[in-house]
């Protein structure tokens, strides 16, 4: 990697751009950039302008000399790169409003990530980066894939195991949002703390250690998973108001205290399941389920982007959810440049660091970030409170990137049942059969299943 | 193990007595048996009178000199026993009433084995399983015990785990009744079939092969459990009814042909649980849930029992779900004093014969019954859409025992947030309350959070 | 498996041939045969007409209708067969004598099986045994390859790992003799004993119980591996001589105390290496090597085959050293054809019933033989003091078969460098070097470094 | 940790002392020492006092007010100790010159840490340790042991398993050499390198990458190891001559460029054992065993120590072999102190990092170190040309450390049977028989054996 390096970001009309060029300035020092290529689709050319043009707009503030191109040609993108992210959405968000609408209708979590929603988004997204690396290894064949289109921990498993591409680290703003909240709530500055986060993308725990050595887990799990305002009190003072997917609804202290490590946001899906269901279906009646709200603040965000005074990324950015996002995809680039041996949290091949799963799956384990990769810290086993139902999510993360490889419809039906957030038996059949056809259009693998249903309906 | 053998029947007044007596002399000349005991409470007196004059007059008619004691004196009855069974019920039927009916009244699925219901039969079995071994330890410290008490894998995990006694073993008609469907299935006889069986207890599946070293498992899964009849079909000319505890709700064919290997009937409740609790929310509001009807049967039984004339088991006891299960036990009886080799499915230590659990944790497998003990035979690993499932359910068995030793209520509120069936969240703590204050009697371990429960609900 | 049998005897011109058709003799009744081919190589042609006219006139005094085929075509010989046994020695006994003397000529034991020699066994063996697994596929892809080429476990792991092929399962006598021994040490009749057999070929442990259920290993360690004539002892009455080819030095009683479980006779190569080496050099210095004598005995045995009178088995085949050998082939033949789920000590693949060694890798453990073939039973784990020596002989298993596939000299070096009756350094590539130039024309994945050591040698 | 520390060093009059003395002394703005502590017996009284003496001359020339104490009393000197080294050596040189010349004596490596004679300098050291561990329980309950006796893994292993106590870390300066050839073979500096390594003690292989990210562990094996003036090569510009334990004898290339890892020094004792044995054979015969080298060379170090105007480390020091060891115990109490995060290599818990391994064994991995102790980096599995071997040596460790424990002649010569560096058989029982009566005075856990050996040698 000598000279200035090519960056291809794919889904370049995200909202989220602006927070990922703004991460590049503020690493100019660290990154020798020559060229940004901005990828998006047909169905994304207006917001891939906007946003791209506001991208433009923040290089030249920022007086940097990098070229930043917009194509719809990822292929003329991907050629030479150094590194390849993926913010992708196949489907837009009015897919996401279809994964998380069908489920409710049917009195079920949606759930864009782990739920049946997520599981669709999979189906949708796997196919996709499949060619991605494909033209990756004919394009770009030493780049570097950061993903982190989700569900991160399944893509980055996909293109591992399907794809056999290693040079790819998958990432997520969860930990990240985790490690402010515990600081917060040990009230000390986050650098002087020690993480070990050991799980899946979305469905991890962690412990923490102060500067002396003492291990702090208690004392957070205590403070803020089992008080009321125990949460908002740690988030006191934080600029971002945090992953805004999630309700901040409470655990089970109880529960929670018999775990005895700190689980993460998307945990209160399967350990408070009915409280969350409850919610989610007081949004769907109005309308304002998370898709919906967030198409709404993409709506308004695009049109502060359109401002051509504005050379800066919107606060209003922050509110989306995703914060940190792309940030510690920059932070990621330029620790693999710098061999910065930064620890982050990212999903990896376990190679042993969870001795509970088998070595050659992904993981999401805090890991030194070197120059040639991630290399996991050790996490070693779980006790009987949490090892199965790891094991259990990664099988299904398993048996749903094989239905979205193979169009199998019944093992597409068995990841469903697997999964602990879609209640099995007809119902699991029913949202199956309808988020197959309402998503008909990006599921080539399943057509076949697909008009067969359409058929059958008819 | 010279001379006349002694059995003991701890829960003798059950209404399984007559088939384990059946059972023995269908043995008489496998089993030189000198003594029977039959232990039971005191709120059993009566249903020990009447089972246990029975059971004399069925050996009697047998022409046999057995002794047969009837006795509320555990202690003098296991000194020097040769083999203790356990058929014991803590809190008798109307206890499993409870187990199944709170549960149902939030909605929920009780399911006396693996269900909320099953973790309270075994929070009430356990302490007293364990005190029986303690008396085993001192007064027939070479005696086999020979469960086939309920939860039957749980309790026979706590008296190895917690109870440090390996000369124990479970049993269970399921995997009877699987062996004669696939039979019924594949016309073919029983004993012409090689079947592997790996799993946990109500949890496992099975692999069955022909004469001819031809795998049928496929076939058995086509016709039994992807057909609206195949159940039905399969079961054609069994004169029992099969495992009546379980309604023959479909499988979806789709998803059992992706599994590939048999399930259990018991998997409905994991596989079909939308239907399941449908059907179970019928019989609740009938008031005609398992519990309830078991208990209506039993007294039918018991008037019969009282006939002085009977001296045979009658033909109605089938009825009663548990078909198999005593002459299992005879069987395994049987096989033990003679060294016989019998192929059983048993619950035993792993011992690697499932290499996806740890070798220390009690499966449902294949085993060969020896003089020393049952011998686990090799299943193997399971592939995604079963592995994580199955160590999902093992560390719910064994988080379940924990709380019923230790008596911890976070310990408790974790199993039952692991267990599938239960939903999580606050719904699960209000069922955890109410059993714990239903059962207050009889889970001694609990008594201080079951007191702070009911000064919260004054 | 309709109408008569076939069974194809690959090596069929060994001097084993005669117990091998005795052993099917013995069985007409449960395997209806139609024909049988004895096939070997041009080198062998002459042995193979001498012993197979023995077969014939056996098979005619037994009164049978067998068609007995004599060819050196393969091909022809496998056409639809159903069980292919394989005895063959590729390079003959001359072979064997350079296996065994070339290292001891400098000190080392050469060991026919497991030592240098064996591993020179397999890289001339897994070539032959991959060809005909390969013609298998394609002429008889439902046979049965039933191996007894030693070294028999690193040629079965060989043909599943590298063949492919499923459907294979390696034998050995070594099992039998210990059974023997066990009987004879206890004064038990064999089938009164129950056995668990866990390890490698020529490297594997047992425990035994008697029908009372009671361990009686600790007796047999006691009396015959702690004791000068305990040996001696356990085997009087037994009419075979055992395992010749082992001499029955004594065990250190101390280390086979702390042991705890029944070693097997080739265990005295690496408990005490010193003795067998000392024994070894005397036999080498006065040209009595075990192959030596075996070429001699060989030699006598055809003789007495040639008398046109002979029609049975002679007795002084059993001095061989292979007795059992071939009626174990036959047992497992007819086992597999009727299903008699007969226990017997077979190497097969592992599944979880060693727990220290992966699911995939072949063991030789006690199963149980269906039509469908070998189902191991499980071992469980082993303690320190055996655990690390098995895992490190297993893989010194792969890297040999990995080293005979692909004639890497550096993996056959550290091969060398594994094996621990191999002393490491120059020594191991002295060895090494010798033995490829000697067996040079049997090895044609080593061409290359052999034509490279023999330029530098000129 | 407030306030001044405390540091105790057990073994305090060893030659050694003055590197540990430097070492603090260079970190004394990162270590607010207040009191150093050295503590001998009475036997090391007079060593103690000279290099004491020393010791008080280096605080006292870098104008340092620590106080350092000499004391005879170890309780005295673990009352509140922040971090205690050990240092010490059971039975002094002497004890060390008959580890290694009683094996050689019968023509065996005698080898101080992982051969017959590290055995025994563990059976000597293990019962002192665990002695040191009770006494800090009682006396210093949050202090880190830092150990650097050798053999330092089983040292390790013994405290964490027996001791009962987790505050430990075991150092070697093995890979610290490792790292600097390397650096040196690839002309980089060390910092630029990234290292993973993975193993036991002595007994360990390491990969390298560069600030590229491309692996370089092929180039290191090529130039370092298999080429006659590799290592020298590499070592060009080292001040300290390297591990001068162990000659610098070349190894096999082909064996080494199948390994694909880079191993340690002391892989020779095992992958060129002939050389290793015929090196050390020829100092045996001259007197010059490397125990003998040490002794002479000790002695000249503590007449130069006793020159009262020396009051800095002697360079001559570097000689001694064991360059960088103390230097590594500060820089790994300087990191735990101040949660330094660096990455070293030492002894700790597995926890998955070798997934090949048991969760709660002790390797010697890289980790992180933080103010909670190491934090291992996962390595991940070996392939099949290292696993096993390493499988063995983790439980002939195992068999030593039990047999250290419980002092079981039979567990102590199972251990001895494992062990590849000594040969199996009578050789085994008698070097075994020789040491135990030579070492008797620090055996006391084997007096009954050793006395029964003496008598029988009357």
């Amino acid at each position: 990697m000598k000279g200035k390096i090519k960056i291809v970001t794919i889904g370049g009309g995200s909202s989220y751009t602006p927070e990922l060029i703004e991460g590049f300035i503020k690493r100019k020092d660290q990154l020798p950039i020559g060229e940004i290529w901005l990828v998006d689709i047909e169905e994304g050319r207006e917001k891939l302008e906007i946003v791209g043009n506001l991208a433009k707009r923040m290089v030249k503030a920022a007086g940097l000399d990098w070229e930043v191109h917009l194509t719809l040609d990822r292929r003329e993108a991907l050629k030479d790169a150094d590194f390849v992210s993926t913010q992708f959405r196949v489907g837009l968000l009015d897919a996401r409003i279809k994964d998380e609408r069908i489920p409710l209708s049917h009195g079920v979590i949606g759930q864009e990530t782990n739920g049946a929603g997520g599981m669709f988004k999979a189906f949708r997204t796997v196919p996709v980066i499949l060619e991605i690396v494909e033209d990756m290894k004919e394009l770009c064949p030493d780049a570097w894939l950061v993903n982190f289109t989700n569900p991160s921990g399944m893509v980055t498993e996909a293109v591992m195991r399907y794809g056999k591409w290693n040079k790819v680290v998958g990432l997520c703003n969860v930990p990240i949002m985790c490690r402010k909240i515990a600081a917060g709530a040990l009230k000390e500055k986050e650098e002087d703390l020690f993480f070990r986060f050991g799980g899946l993308n979305h469905f991890h725990w962690h412990r923490v250690w102060n500067r002396e050595g003492v291990e702090k887990t208690g004392e957070v799990l205590e403070s803020v998973y089992t008080k009321p305002d125990g949460l908002k009190n740690a988030m006191q003072g934080l600029k971002s108001s945090g992953v805004q997917n999630i309700p901040n609804i409470a655990f089970l202290p109880d529960q929670i205290r018999d775990l005895g490590i700190i689980p993460c946001m998307y945990h209160r899906y399967y350990y408070i399941t009915d409280d969350m269901l409850k919610e989610e279906l007081e949004a769907f009646a109005k309308g304002e389920t998370r898709a919906e709200l967030v198409k709404k603040t993409e709506a308004e965000l695009f049109e502060l982007y359109k401002d051509p005074d504005l050379n800066i990324k919107p606060v209003q950015l922050e509110k989306r959810g995703g914060a940190f996002y792309s940030d510690a995809a920059c932070e990621l680039i330029a620790s693999i440049y710098n061999d910065k041996k930064t620890t982050m949290v990212v999903s990896t091949r376990n190679n042993g660091a969870i001795s509970d799963l088998p070595d050659d799956v992904v993981v999401e384990v805090s890991s030194i970030i070197t120059a040639g990769g991630p290399v996991p810290i050790s996490w070693g086993g779980f006790d009987s409170s949490t090892r199965g139902l790891l094991q259990l999510m990664k099988d299904m993360e398993l048996t749903t990137i094989k239905a979205a490889v193979t169009g199998d419809y019944g093992t597409a039906l068995q990841a469903f049942t697997l999964n602990p957030l879609v209640p099995s038996g007809k119902i699991a059949g029913t949202i199956l059969d309808e988020l197959l056809v309402a998503h008909k259009k990006h599921l080539p693998q399943f057509q076949e299943k697909i008009a067969q249903l359409e058929a059958e309906s008819r």
